[in-house]
């Protein structure tokens, strides 16, 4: 499975993947799951993946195909050019279910379907920050200040955390703590969500990247902060009385 | 859906079970999903449920009636009578998939089918607490001083704080704080599982309830740990350096 999150804040917006990948569970490989389409100060589009590696790799790879190498590229088949992030994330719903089914096509003399659903973080120039759910059938829902933040792949372990401590007011340092313990929950409880993990925050107005960071397994401060909490959870369970 | 948990300590069990059913999401109810089979001092075998109401409220009357009922039960047949709680554990798997099956029969013309799942907790004088999980198929695992817990329904939001807190040693009051806190995780971030809550405490030894409570919706001492707890989860968040 996958864990990727997604937070839409006052400040900007905040994105963790985890990388693990598994066709059953003796056959494990960590492949990115968070994919940036960039203009600096122009558009960024981050995308994270979960579900069938062959659907994300495909519909990635034909999302970059129609940017970079398709002459007739335009507004209604590049992500680069759509004049909106709705129609980017209309792009992206189309060829996700485009490939979706083609590949369940290839898979149905075996009785299978591959499936997989994906976020996408983006603002262009000019327009307000946008954060997406793509649902495997290519439709779409959208964070707001109800719930601020989106979530894909195994979700219910971290879910707790963000319901705690997140709201569109959250700074963008609170931001990165809350996805990071959220991911750390989900790590800590199913094998099928796996280190390294890519952070990146991207900040209001920029339009780029803000910072990007892989987080390795052994990463010495995402290993004290996972320590620390810890901690602050078990002592906070040592003071509460029944 | 349902959450139920039960623990298995050095001593005593920890039981803890929600409430709620439903049929869509219209159409909700609350049941009890906890049921002891109790001779003081000689038997106790306290089962929770999860899944299809049907399965689950004909497979406990089956129970009850091969204990009350039938002249002919024997300790092939009554959970009361039954040698040892492996014994009670295959005759509560064999009924349940017995009546996993008829109903589902009943159900193939809708192209439906009904299952439910089980936590067995129990001890006879002379033997040891057991705690077992029993699968819609009927088969079962057993809680182990590896994993001293087992859960049912939804039970991934729960889990986290069983991972960092519960192990063999936990104290019985600490183990009823563990359970609720799991327990609360789950009511505030999955709408399926609701107040009441049923809470038995089983000591080692004992073979029959050391407590059992019923916690309503807005118990005051309910509604303050949960309060505490979340204040002390936004406090060790704060704590918590990036």
């Amino acid at each position: 499975m996958t864990y990727c999150v997604g937070l839409l804040l006052n400040d900007g917006m905040v994105l963790l993947s985890d990388t693990r990948t598994n066709a059953g569970l003796d056959n494990i490989a960590t492949y990115r799951k968070m994919f940036v389409f960039e203009e600096p100060g122009e558009r960024i589009v981050t995308i994270l993946t979960a579900g069938s590696l062959s659907v994300t790799q495909t519909t990635i790879a034909r999302l970059q195909e129609a940017i970079s190498d398709n002459p007739g590229a335009d507004g209604t088949t590049s992500i680069m050019q759509a004049p909106t992030m709705l129609q980017v994330a209309e792009i992206i719903g189309r060829t996700l279910v485009q490939v979706t089914r083609e590949i369940s096509d290839k898979l149905s003399t075996m009785k299978q379907a591959a499936t997989a659903s994906m976020i996408v973080a983006g603002q262009r120039a000019g327009g307000g920050m946008r954060l997406f759910l793509i649902y495997p059938e290519g439709n779409f829902i959208e964070a707001t200040a109800d719930t601020p933040y989106l979530q894909i792949g195994e979700h219910k372990y971290g879910k707790p955390i963000l319901d705690r401590v997140v709201n569109m007011e959250t700074s963008l340092v609170d931001a990165q703590k809350a996805v990071l313990l959220s991911m750390d929950s989900t790590l800590r409880s199913n094998l099928s969500v796996g280190m390294p993990l890519d952070l990146m925050v991207i900040e209001k107005d920029a339009c780029k990247i803000g910072s990007q960071r892989r987080i390795e397994a052994g990463d010495p401060d995402f290993a004290a902060m996972s320590d620390a909490w810890s901690q602050a959870l078990r002592d906070g369970f040592r003071r509460i009385t029944l």
